[in-house]
């Protein structure tokens, strides 16, 4: 055993805003790792990497995703979704994760990421945002709700699925198989880790629970 | 390249419910896995897996996580949660993932899911709720808000973090090391991945983009 790193709210407080900032946002575990399409009324596409995306529901199909405050500086994604109310979530995977890390550099509204990383929009029946060619597994999504946390000034964006595109052979046993995707977990602002499925456990039922218990320690 | 799985939100809306869940479960990439730690006013501890932690803000220190609807079902975590103000937000490692899964079957209130699953109560530095001993990342919380999601009648319960608590080697480059660590990740409701950390990239600045758009394809 190494000796711990221990904090209080008062430690958290003291430290440097870039050393608070690495270790929060690390402490929370793996994150997604998705690329957010969408376009301007003038359909000026955008590409954007979020850590932030989870599931909400699954009737009707919900996603959330949280946004830092608009105020700081412009975010051409919230503008997009507010503005045409659609959006893409596509997943990163192994072969373009560089690529899709260097979307989050801020760039001029008339420069597409798409362009600047080299990823091909494409666009799927009709739907009106662009998703990311070279992504498996996507979602055209519909702009639900923006709620405002309090606390912090952050958004949570809520969007309802209304396509969803994934390739017939990553359906394995009712799951995606995400290292069969190649898709990609995020730590902190920029660690990107690859995934090894290593266990599979049926739905968890009180008298099937196995002798926790009384095994040998 | 297999054929793709498309759908539509009919035809989401046209699936059973198992499978709808399931699927949308999936979608979103890859969940962390957490351990969430509470106590009635009783003293009657609780354990139970969350994959929906997330970061919210790093000042203050927030992190938010979904509760499903709490008319379902007990929940015997977010009663705890508003009883007493205070719970944990533990990792979940590779050792003992299947006792974390096993957290997740419905028991009464009087079982503590810590003597059920065989996994051991911790208190530190006086903090009110108990935190999980084999778990090498582990936060103590005190209780926020709690956010309705009106579309579908979840929670989002939003906590500041009061006590941080990760051993020194798994910080590494500004970076907790969740290879390192052994930290793992769900998939849908029931696969767990290993990680593996294959990159890291700067803070992305635009005058620093690579010449993607001109490299060969």
């Amino acid at each position: 055993m190494t000796p711990n790193m221990l904090y209080s709210t008062a430690d958290l407080k003291n430290l440097d805003h870039k050393s608070r900032l690495k270790l929060i946002n690390a402490v929370s575990g793996i994150k997604p790792a998705n690329l957010i399409g969408s376009a301007s009324k003038d359909g000026n596409t955008n590409l954007a990497i979020f850590n932030s995306v989870f599931h909400l529901g699954s009737d009707p199909a919900l996603i959330g995703m949280i946004m830092r405050p608009v105020e700081e500086v412009p975010r051409h994604t919230y503008q997009n979704i507010l503005e045409t109310g659609y959006y893409t979530i596509n997943h990163v995977h192994h072969s373009f994760i560089e690529k899709a890390h260097y979307t989050s550099a801020k760039v001029d509204a008339a420069i597409s990421e798409f362009d600047r990383c080299g990823l091909q929009p494409e666009y799927v029946d009709g739907f009106p945002a662009p998703f990311v060619r070279e992504s498996k597994v996507k979602m055209g999504m519909r702009f639900v709700q923006d709620l405002l946390i309090p606390q912090n000034q952050t958004r949570m964006i809520i969007g309802e699925i209304e396509l969803l595109s994934l390739p017939e052979d990553a359906w394995i046993d009712n799951d995606i198989d995400l290292e069969r995707t190649g898709a990609v977990g995020i730590s902190g602002l920029n660690s990107y880790y690859q995934l090894t499925k290593i266990a599979r456990f049926p739905y968890a039922r009180a008298n099937e629970i196995p002798d926790f218990a009384n095994e040998d320690v």
